[in-house]
């Protein structure tokens, strides 16, 4: 029996068993148990060999669910490829029966984007985890879906190399989910996020007809950019089967300073004149209060916890580089109004520093039964404000939301502590929510910095795009997938929609 | 009467004059004579105003070609919004009466994409050149696509900041056409090219609608990535209103030097050297010796005429790292069998080496009729045995073909010299292409790396890209355009066929 990654959100934890995923499914969420008849589960197992082919009830409840709460749909089948001809094989078939076909790969996405909200087939692309190649005169690096972030970022490291985009689950996730939801993470503001750094890919359309798309010439104009489209389209369009990444050198040195902000303007001030100087940092982590209390209690970093807000800067590059804009960004905090700037003297106090950053999701998740972590996005300068606006709106609907993210690129990530049991609660959940994507969007930000719109959070895509887009985006979908076998109840919603659907 | 911009590709000048082009058409390719009727002229003036639209036969003739040698087409008409309502008017007009529309800005484009190949409304943007916005706490700038690059780029870099695409007709190429083609450049290794930069669009449909992509929230993923879509979609699937851009830091320092090598394998060996030290410069230009023989013929550069090989390499950032940069670059010249390297020891001598590069074009323009600049790209590391592969089908062909080039990225710009009415010569001409491109592909590389497909590639996308991913664009084109209005006959070619045009 295969292994199966089931990826603990709420301690950012992944524990890897065999057998039945330890998260109950309650009867709320479980739909009618049908399985495939007997003509497709032997043409499954035949493509992919039996031992492949999952149907039990308890295999099928470990793929019903990904890290996004309130979510969770029992799918039909399981199925395992390990090649590209396998994963054809499935695609044609799937055509050929109408069967819907939910791509994913360790399931760590937040926007309920690889929940088979639609029953059908679970294609799980963990099996084809090979680094097909890393060529270093090129620099570029040729992988296979399933290949776990975090390794392959070790593994280019060991050469020299640097791989930039770090999403937060980058411990469990794949590089094919990376892909397929365009994973950002901490280093987007000097970095950029995974569409920056994939050249070309190997897809599969729901026909079962694989193209190929890019390549290592660094310049190529010839046609429609099909690589980009199929990045971030999240399962809806094809089955990425293989990826080439680009890489850069590896920095040689990085420093790490820690601000502590009596009042929150003032932070966000730091950030603005930092940006101001022509100072790019590696990464700017933004922590508000709610955050660096919960923290402190759980972590015992030394932060005080009567300070507004706290940023977490790290700049890499050339040391002499680094060493003077540590310096810089450090007067540039004091004078801001900063009441503490720590600068690491070493990798290890560096370390420290960042464990209020890193411990911020577990320590919140602790709190409370149910951990809603949201990615509403705006533009750098409107950071305080949309601090704030979070803060009033929690108050508002008397719900418990923490923020801390990315304030280099306004990418924030305000997290509910709530209760899944307590409709009442998590109705006013819903109600914070939908003032803050307004909020965003009326700052001149969006819905979803790097969680992407799944099935969570369809109902607001068409607020933050507009009808004309929606419209042509469903016409781009229908040219890859005519039948709408791929990835069913993602992107689009059937009509508005609450961003929650806890059953269906 | 408006102004208008005749680029002179040969010499790389660009005049501003009044009335028509000097330019002659010859009657080989005029097609036939005719205009719109009176009631599509009277509508098109009702909505830009008399001045700006035009049907007169010189008006036409001085917009039936754009920088591509060979290809030229009688528009029936000329039109300049000043608005993107204008825009719209006019394309509800042309979806209502199936007028074929084709978008432009200065007509610099290499891959004749912006000649009017099936007659048509020209619509010329370049009166929509206001710079909006340049947003320092952001760093992004908004602009109209009738903006000029050079321009741009100089009023952002007095603001300390930083627009890095380059292409080599910046000094009139507008950003709209630089986002409709992506062009590319000479920074293209380090900072990417225009796809890299650019953050969203206001664009409209050709069925007048308007749609509306990114922001200047710096990661965004919700729905597909219509942005990169329609950058680098030539005009064929949206006409681009408004641009919004991501700009950078300008570097504080720049150094520079030439590396002469007698041998090109070596010259190869040095960028496969620099580049496995991990050192990105910011150029890593190439020119060949027979690009090199005729610099020195026309700049007295003071290059030696019998090396096989020139290396431009500049390198930018903090100064002391690009010192150290610049020395490491030296010695890595030097041992791979450099001749002569010369650092620059001050922004005179950097300008003076510079001479070689820039001039390149021009001087290869002076000595036949004809200049065809073409741009096969490949993975860096097969760089030396893809300008051998160049000069094997010029001796093949008996044409006269010289090599010169964006080293760091493998894209090359192979320029022929020859005569367009010698139609001999000109056979042999599209045979030593053909062999050219086939060459590039076979290395992993690509038909064209930054100038488009246009008409003038639109054979040789299939081969690039194969069957499956060539009719996916074409539904991607109907799910924009489904009566096909917007810039007919470009990318997508009718059947196999030659690089050029001469007639039709």
């Amino acid at each position: 029996m295969p292994y199966r990654v089931c990826y603990d959100q709420l301690v950012g934890r992944a524990t890897k068993h065999v057998g039945a995923c330890q998260r109950p499914i309650t009867p709320s969420f479980a739909r009618e148990d049908r399985m495939y008849p007997e003509r497709i589960r032997r043409a499954l197992a035949g493509i992919v060999g039996e031992e492949w082919y999952l149907e039990s009830p308890e295999d099928r409840m470990a793929y019903s669910y990904d890290a996004t709460p309130l979510h969770q749909v029992l799918p039909d089948g399981v199925v395992f490829p390990a090649s590209t001809e396998e994963v054809q094989a499935i695609l044609e078939l799937a055509s050929r029966e109408g069967l819907k076909v939910v791509p994913r790969g360790s399931g760590t996405n937040l926007a309920a984007g690889t929940v088979p909200v639609e029953g059908g087939l679970v294609l799980v692309l963990t099996r084809m985890n090979r680094v097909l190649e890393i060529d270093t005169d090129n620099l570029t690096a040729r992988v296979q879906p399933g290949v776990i972030t975090a390794p392959f970022q070790a593994q280019v490291e060991a050469l020299g190399l640097f791989y930039p985009p770090d999403p937060g689950s980058n411990m469990v996730s794949t590089l094919g989910g990376n892909v397929a939801m365009c994973a950002g993470g901490l280093r987007g503001l000097k970095y950029g996020v995974t569409r920056d750094y994939v050249l070309g890919l190997e897809a599969v359309l729901p026909s079962g007809e694989v193209i190929r798309t890019g390549g290592k010439a660094m310049k190529d104009v010839a046609g429609y950019d099909l690589t980009r489209l199929l990045v971030g389209s999240e399962g809806t369009l094809a089955v990425i089967t293989e990826i080439l990444l680009k890489l850069v050198p590896r920095p040689e040195a990085k420093r790490t300073l820690l601000a502590l902000f009596p009042h929150l303007e003032d932070a966000a001030r730091a950030v603005s004149e930092t940006i101001a100087a022509r100072i790019v940092p590696a990464t700017l982590e933004f922590l508000d209060q709610g955050t660096a209390r919960v923290v402190e209690e759980y972590a015992h970093a030394g932060l005080p916890t009567d300070v507004e807000a706290v940023l977490l800067i790290e700049q890499d590059g050339a040391p002499s580089a680094v060493d003077a804009d540590i310096e810089r960004i450090a007067e540039l905090c004091r004078r801001a109004g900063a009441s503490e700037v720590r600068v690491a003297a070493t990798q290890e106090e560096a370390s420290a520093l960042l464990t209020a950053r890193r411990s911020a999701l577990a320590a919140l998740a602790r709190l409370r039964p149910t951990t809603i972590l949201e990615d509403a996005s705006v533009p750098r300068s409107r950071l305080a404000e949309m601090v704030q606006a979070i803060q009033e709106a929690a108050r508002r609907h008397t719900v418990r939301i923490c923020t801390f993210g990315h304030a280099g690129d306004g990418n924030l990530h305000p997290t509910c502590l709530t209760d899944a049991r307590d409709t009442d609660e998590i109705a006013r959940v819903e109600e914070a929510f939908a003032e803050i994507f307004a909020k965003a969007l009326e700052l001149g930000g969006t819905i979803t910095g790097e969680h992407g719109v799944g099935a969570a959070k369809a109902g607001y895509l068409e607020a933050r795009v507009g009808p004309g887009a929606l419209a042509l985006m469903k016409r781009l979908k229908e040219a890859f997938d005519p039948q709408g076998i791929l990835n069913p109840g993602k992107i689009f919603a059937e009509g508005p929609r609450r961003r929650m659907t806890v059953s269906r």
